[in-house]
Protein backbone atom coordinates (compact mmCIF):
# COMPACT_ATOMS: atom_id res chain seq x y z
CA UNK A 1 0.00 0.00 0.00
CA UNK A 2 1.23 3.65 -0.73
CA UNK A 3 2.28 5.01 2.53
CA UNK A 4 0.86 8.58 3.40
CA UNK A 5 2.60 11.23 1.59
CA UNK A 6 2.08 13.99 4.12
CA UNK A 7 3.47 14.54 7.53
CA UNK A 8 -0.14 14.93 8.71
CA UNK A 9 -1.69 13.37 11.63
CA UNK A 10 -4.76 10.72 10.14
CA UNK A 11 -8.02 11.09 11.35
CA UNK A 12 -9.16 8.21 14.11
CA UNK A 13 -11.97 5.92 12.61
CA UNK A 14 -15.19 6.84 13.88
CA UNK A 15 -15.97 5.04 16.88
CA UNK A 16 -19.63 5.59 15.92
CA UNK A 17 -20.38 6.73 12.66
CA UNK A 18 -24.15 8.32 11.80
CA UNK A 19 -26.19 6.22 9.69
CA UNK A 20 -26.78 9.13 7.46
CA UNK A 21 -22.93 8.95 6.48
CA UNK A 22 -23.25 5.39 6.07
CA UNK A 23 -25.82 6.36 3.31
CA UNK A 24 -24.78 8.85 2.13
CA UNK A 25 -21.03 7.51 1.24
CA UNK A 26 -22.74 5.06 -0.77
CA UNK A 27 -23.49 7.51 -3.35
CA UNK A 28 -19.58 8.70 -3.54
CA UNK A 29 -18.85 4.83 -3.71
CA UNK A 30 -21.06 4.82 -6.17
CA UNK A 31 -19.06 6.74 -8.35
CA UNK A 32 -15.73 5.21 -7.45
CA UNK A 33 -17.32 2.36 -8.67
CA UNK A 34 -17.93 4.07 -11.66
CA UNK A 35 -14.51 5.37 -12.01
CA UNK A 36 -12.97 2.03 -11.17
CA UNK A 37 -14.98 0.62 -14.18
CA UNK A 38 -13.75 3.20 -16.89
CA UNK A 39 -10.42 2.24 -15.58
CA UNK A 40 -10.10 5.67 -14.16
CA UNK A 41 -9.05 6.14 -10.94
CA UNK A 42 -11.62 4.65 -8.16
CA UNK A 43 -11.97 7.22 -5.72
CA UNK A 44 -15.99 9.39 -5.88
CA UNK A 45 -17.22 12.32 -4.29
CA UNK A 46 -21.08 13.69 -3.37
CA UNK A 47 -22.15 16.65 -1.62
CA UNK A 48 -25.17 16.70 0.72
CA UNK A 49 -26.72 19.75 1.87
CA UNK A 50 -27.55 20.74 5.63
CA UNK A 51 -31.45 19.82 4.58
CA UNK A 52 -29.66 16.15 3.51
CA UNK A 53 -30.35 16.81 0.13
CA UNK A 54 -27.86 15.47 -2.16
CA UNK A 55 -26.46 18.41 -4.15
CA UNK A 56 -24.04 15.91 -6.69
CA UNK A 57 -21.62 13.54 -7.09
CA UNK A 58 -18.07 13.50 -8.78
CA UNK A 59 -15.12 11.24 -9.66
CA UNK A 60 -11.68 11.55 -10.10
CA UNK A 61 -11.41 12.05 -14.19
CA UNK A 62 -7.49 11.93 -14.55
CA UNK A 63 -7.60 8.76 -16.90
CA UNK A 64 -11.22 9.77 -18.51
CA UNK A 65 -10.53 13.36 -19.00
CA UNK A 66 -6.91 13.66 -18.72
CA UNK A 67 -7.71 16.16 -15.76
CA UNK A 68 -5.21 16.97 -13.32
CA UNK A 69 -7.63 18.79 -11.42
CA UNK A 70 -11.01 16.70 -11.45
CA UNK A 71 -11.13 14.50 -8.11
CA UNK A 72 -13.54 12.97 -6.56
CA UNK A 73 -14.09 16.08 -4.46
CA UNK A 74 -13.76 19.07 -7.07
CA UNK A 75 -15.18 17.16 -10.24
CA UNK A 76 -18.40 16.79 -7.53
CA UNK A 77 -18.32 21.01 -6.98
CA UNK A 78 -17.85 21.10 -11.15
CA UNK A 79 -20.68 19.34 -11.74
CA UNK A 80 -23.38 20.97 -9.25
CA UNK A 81 -21.91 24.17 -10.19
CA UNK A 82 -22.50 27.66 -9.27
CA UNK A 83 -23.96 27.96 -5.64
CA UNK A 84 -23.97 31.19 -3.49
CA UNK A 85 -21.93 30.84 -0.13
CA UNK A 86 -25.54 30.01 2.19
CA UNK A 87 -25.74 26.66 -0.09
CA UNK A 88 -21.94 25.24 1.69
CA UNK A 89 -22.65 26.50 5.01
CA UNK A 90 -23.87 23.14 6.72
CA UNK A 91 -23.38 21.33 3.81
CA UNK A 92 -21.25 17.68 3.89
CA UNK A 93 -19.06 16.73 1.44
CA UNK A 94 -17.93 12.59 0.94
CA UNK A 95 -15.18 11.41 -0.25
CA UNK A 96 -14.51 7.92 -0.62
CA UNK A 97 -10.70 8.95 -0.31
CA UNK A 98 -8.95 11.53 2.41
CA UNK A 99 -9.35 15.01 0.21
CA UNK A 100 -5.99 16.21 -1.10
CA UNK A 101 -4.52 19.73 -0.35
CA UNK A 102 -6.04 20.91 -3.23
CA UNK A 103 -9.78 19.60 -2.15
CA UNK A 104 -9.33 20.27 1.26
CA UNK A 105 -8.72 23.67 0.17
CA UNK A 106 -11.65 23.69 -2.02
CA UNK A 107 -13.84 22.56 0.93
CA UNK A 108 -12.27 25.75 3.32
CA UNK A 109 -12.74 28.03 0.19
CA UNK A 110 -16.62 27.58 -0.31
CA UNK A 111 -17.25 27.11 3.71
CA UNK A 112 -18.53 23.36 3.72
CA UNK A 113 -19.09 22.42 6.87
CA UNK A 114 -18.11 18.68 7.18
CA UNK A 115 -15.71 16.71 5.35
CA UNK A 116 -16.75 12.30 5.97
CA UNK A 117 -13.63 10.33 4.33
CA UNK A 118 -14.26 6.59 3.12
CA UNK A 119 -11.00 5.82 4.48
CA UNK A 120 -7.47 7.13 5.23
CA UNK A 121 -5.38 4.35 5.07
CA UNK A 122 -4.13 4.70 1.58
CA UNK A 123 -3.18 8.21 1.36
CA UNK A 124 -3.73 11.39 4.05
CA UNK A 125 -4.44 14.78 2.63
CA UNK A 126 -5.11 18.02 4.17
CA UNK A 127 -7.28 16.60 7.30
CA UNK A 128 -5.31 18.61 9.58
CA UNK A 129 -5.76 21.88 7.61
CA UNK A 130 -9.21 21.24 7.69
CA UNK A 131 -9.61 20.96 11.18
CA UNK A 132 -7.48 24.05 11.65
CA UNK A 133 -9.84 25.85 9.56
CA UNK A 134 -13.01 24.43 11.75
CA UNK A 135 -14.22 22.09 9.23
CA UNK A 136 -15.74 18.48 10.89
CA UNK A 137 -13.54 15.62 9.48
CA UNK A 138 -15.18 11.81 9.80
CA UNK A 139 -13.47 9.25 9.01
CA UNK A 140 -15.65 5.76 8.67
CA UNK A 141 -12.94 3.64 7.40
CA UNK A 142 -14.92 1.46 5.16
CA UNK A 143 -13.09 -1.69 4.14
CA UNK A 144 -14.35 -1.50 0.40
CA UNK A 145 -12.91 2.12 0.10
CA UNK A 146 -9.48 0.77 1.03
CA UNK A 147 -10.70 -2.80 -1.32
CA UNK A 148 -11.38 -0.41 -4.41
CA UNK A 149 -7.48 1.50 -3.68
CA UNK A 150 -5.80 -1.37 -3.48
CA UNK A 151 -6.81 -2.88 -6.81
CA UNK A 152 -6.20 0.08 -8.68
CA UNK A 153 -2.51 1.13 -7.13
CA UNK A 154 -1.46 -2.75 -7.60
CA UNK A 155 -2.51 -2.43 -11.15
CA UNK A 156 -1.40 1.01 -11.92
CA UNK A 157 0.70 2.14 -9.67
CA UNK A 158 2.34 5.13 -11.78
CA UNK A 159 -1.21 6.47 -12.47
CA UNK A 160 -1.96 6.75 -8.11
CA UNK A 161 1.68 8.31 -8.15
CA UNK A 162 0.78 10.65 -10.69
CA UNK A 163 -2.00 11.84 -9.25
CA UNK A 164 -1.07 12.87 -5.94
CA UNK A 165 2.42 14.48 -7.50
CA UNK A 166 4.50 11.67 -6.69
CA UNK A 167 7.54 10.26 -8.55
CA UNK A 168 7.60 6.89 -9.61
CA UNK A 169 9.56 4.96 -7.04
CA UNK B 1 -12.53 47.06 -2.19
CA UNK B 2 -13.03 43.88 -0.66
CA UNK B 3 -10.82 43.06 2.14
CA UNK B 4 -9.25 39.93 2.78
CA UNK B 5 -11.37 37.47 3.94
CA UNK B 6 -8.28 35.08 5.86
CA UNK B 7 -6.42 36.15 8.50
CA UNK B 8 -3.39 35.50 7.03
CA UNK B 9 -0.27 37.88 7.02
CA UNK B 10 0.02 39.08 3.16
CA UNK B 11 3.11 38.79 1.10
CA UNK B 12 5.08 42.23 0.92
CA UNK B 13 5.71 43.25 -2.62
CA UNK B 14 9.14 42.37 -4.09
CA UNK B 15 11.77 45.17 -3.88
CA UNK B 16 13.32 43.64 -6.44
CA UNK B 17 11.23 41.60 -9.16
CA UNK B 18 12.85 39.59 -11.66
CA UNK B 19 12.38 40.38 -15.07
CA UNK B 20 11.64 36.99 -15.90
CA UNK B 21 8.94 36.75 -13.50
CA UNK B 22 7.64 40.61 -14.85
CA UNK B 23 7.81 39.07 -18.62
CA UNK B 24 5.61 35.95 -17.65
CA UNK B 25 3.17 37.46 -15.55
CA UNK B 26 1.79 39.07 -19.21
CA UNK B 27 0.58 35.97 -20.08
CA UNK B 28 -1.35 35.74 -16.59
CA UNK B 29 -2.64 39.39 -17.58
CA UNK B 30 -3.18 38.63 -21.00
CA UNK B 31 -5.72 35.67 -19.95
CA UNK B 32 -7.41 37.91 -17.04
CA UNK B 33 -8.06 40.64 -19.94
CA UNK B 34 -9.94 38.20 -21.88
CA UNK B 35 -11.67 36.88 -18.92
CA UNK B 36 -12.67 40.28 -18.43
CA UNK B 37 -13.67 40.74 -22.14
CA UNK B 38 -16.01 37.74 -21.51
CA UNK B 39 -17.69 39.49 -18.47
CA UNK B 40 -15.87 36.91 -16.47
CA UNK B 41 -14.04 36.90 -13.08
CA UNK B 42 -10.59 38.20 -14.22
CA UNK B 43 -7.95 36.42 -13.19
CA UNK B 44 -5.75 34.31 -15.31
CA UNK B 45 -2.68 31.93 -14.96
CA UNK B 46 0.30 30.51 -15.88
CA UNK B 47 2.91 27.48 -15.85
CA UNK B 48 6.33 27.85 -16.62
CA UNK B 49 8.67 25.59 -16.07
CA UNK B 50 12.19 25.01 -14.47
CA UNK B 51 13.89 25.72 -17.85
CA UNK B 52 11.33 28.66 -18.80
CA UNK B 53 9.18 27.14 -20.72
CA UNK B 54 5.48 28.25 -21.16
CA UNK B 55 3.28 24.90 -20.15
CA UNK B 56 0.32 26.39 -20.62
CA UNK B 57 -1.92 28.95 -19.25
CA UNK B 58 -5.81 29.34 -17.89
CA UNK B 59 -8.04 31.97 -16.46
CA UNK B 60 -11.43 32.13 -13.61
CA UNK B 61 -14.65 30.46 -15.66
CA UNK B 62 -17.16 31.08 -12.95
CA UNK B 63 -19.22 32.98 -15.40
CA UNK B 64 -18.22 31.46 -18.82
CA UNK B 65 -18.30 27.70 -17.59
CA UNK B 66 -20.60 28.19 -14.79
CA UNK B 67 -17.71 26.47 -12.77
CA UNK B 68 -17.52 26.65 -9.45
CA UNK B 69 -13.66 24.76 -9.46
CA UNK B 70 -11.83 27.08 -12.64
CA UNK B 71 -9.68 29.51 -11.10
CA UNK B 72 -6.48 31.13 -12.95
CA UNK B 73 -4.76 28.24 -11.88
CA UNK B 74 -6.76 25.34 -12.02
CA UNK B 75 -8.02 26.03 -15.80
CA UNK B 76 -4.31 26.39 -16.18
CA UNK B 77 -3.47 23.09 -14.45
CA UNK B 78 -6.57 21.60 -16.52
CA UNK B 79 -5.89 23.04 -19.68
CA UNK B 80 -1.92 21.24 -19.60
CA UNK B 81 -3.49 18.20 -18.85
CA UNK B 82 -1.51 15.20 -17.36
CA UNK B 83 2.33 15.69 -16.19
CA UNK B 84 4.29 13.67 -14.09
CA UNK B 85 5.70 15.25 -11.01
CA UNK B 86 8.87 15.77 -12.07
CA UNK B 87 7.46 18.38 -14.78
CA UNK B 88 5.67 20.80 -12.05
CA UNK B 89 9.12 20.37 -9.93
CA UNK B 90 11.43 23.68 -10.48
CA UNK B 91 8.34 25.20 -12.32
CA UNK B 92 6.42 28.30 -11.45
CA UNK B 93 2.75 28.97 -11.42
CA UNK B 94 1.91 32.98 -12.17
CA UNK B 95 -1.63 34.42 -11.36
CA UNK B 96 -2.87 37.44 -10.95
CA UNK B 97 -4.49 37.06 -7.92
CA UNK B 98 -3.10 35.67 -4.54
CA UNK B 99 -4.31 32.17 -5.24
CA UNK B 100 -6.95 30.87 -2.94
CA UNK B 101 -6.63 27.76 -0.69
CA UNK B 102 -7.59 25.28 -3.60
CA UNK B 103 -5.17 27.12 -5.75
CA UNK B 104 -2.88 26.98 -3.30
CA UNK B 105 -3.39 22.86 -2.05
CA UNK B 106 -3.31 22.24 -5.91
CA UNK B 107 0.44 23.62 -5.71
CA UNK B 108 1.28 22.01 -3.47
CA UNK B 109 -0.26 18.86 -4.38
CA UNK B 110 1.62 18.78 -7.40
CA UNK B 111 4.59 20.33 -5.83
CA UNK B 112 5.00 23.53 -8.22
CA UNK B 113 8.01 25.41 -6.41
CA UNK B 114 7.30 28.82 -6.97
CA UNK B 115 3.79 30.73 -6.82
CA UNK B 116 4.37 34.44 -8.60
CA UNK B 117 1.67 36.82 -8.03
CA UNK B 118 0.33 40.25 -9.15
CA UNK B 119 -1.19 41.74 -5.96
CA UNK B 120 -2.86 40.92 -2.88
CA UNK B 121 -4.49 43.93 -1.88
CA UNK B 122 -7.57 42.65 -3.25
CA UNK B 123 -7.33 39.40 -1.14
CA UNK B 124 -4.93 37.25 0.37
CA UNK B 125 -5.87 33.42 -0.27
CA UNK B 126 -3.25 30.80 0.94
CA UNK B 127 0.07 32.21 1.10
CA UNK B 128 1.23 31.00 4.54
CA UNK B 129 0.16 27.35 3.91
CA UNK B 130 2.21 28.39 0.69
CA UNK B 131 5.16 28.78 2.55
CA UNK B 132 4.69 27.01 5.48
CA UNK B 133 4.91 23.91 2.47
CA UNK B 134 8.13 25.97 1.45
CA UNK B 135 6.67 27.06 -1.83
CA UNK B 136 8.59 30.13 -2.36
CA UNK B 137 5.81 32.96 -2.81
CA UNK B 138 6.43 36.64 -4.75
CA UNK B 139 4.16 39.08 -5.17
CA UNK B 140 4.93 41.74 -7.98
CA UNK B 141 1.91 44.51 -6.65
CA UNK B 142 0.91 45.00 -10.03
CA UNK B 143 -1.35 48.23 -10.79
CA UNK B 144 -2.96 46.66 -13.94
CA UNK B 145 -4.20 43.47 -11.84
CA UNK B 146 -5.37 45.52 -8.99
CA UNK B 147 -7.66 47.75 -11.67
CA UNK B 148 -8.93 44.78 -13.55
CA UNK B 149 -10.50 43.13 -10.33
CA UNK B 150 -11.38 46.35 -8.67
CA UNK B 151 -13.69 47.45 -12.58
CA UNK B 152 -15.27 43.94 -11.94
CA UNK B 153 -15.96 44.34 -8.60
CA UNK B 154 -17.42 47.45 -8.67
CA UNK B 155 -19.64 46.13 -11.54
CA UNK B 156 -20.35 42.57 -10.14
CA UNK B 157 -19.93 42.31 -6.47
CA UNK B 158 -22.07 39.54 -5.57
CA UNK B 159 -20.14 37.39 -8.03
CA UNK B 160 -17.05 37.70 -6.87
CA UNK B 161 -18.65 37.14 -3.35
CA UNK B 162 -19.63 33.98 -5.30
CA UNK B 163 -16.55 33.18 -6.06
CA UNK B 164 -14.54 33.61 -2.83
CA UNK B 165 -17.23 31.84 -0.69
CA UNK B 166 -18.54 34.66 0.81
CA UNK B 167 -22.04 36.03 1.51
CA UNK B 168 -23.29 39.34 -0.17
CA UNK B 169 -23.17 42.05 2.34
CA1 LIG C 1 5.21 15.68 -4.49
CA1 LIG D 1 -16.81 31.77 3.53
ZN1 LIG E 1 -8.21 16.07 -4.25
ZN1 LIG F 1 -8.22 29.65 -6.64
Amino acid sequence: MHPPTTPFAPTAPAAHPLASDLENMQHALAQARLGASEGGVPIGGALVDKEGKLLGVGRNKRVQEKSAILHGETDCLNNIGRLPASKYAGATIYTTLSPCTMCSGAVVLFGISRVVMGENSTFVGGEDFLKSRGVEVVNLDLVECKQLMKDFIDKYPEIWNEDIGEEDT
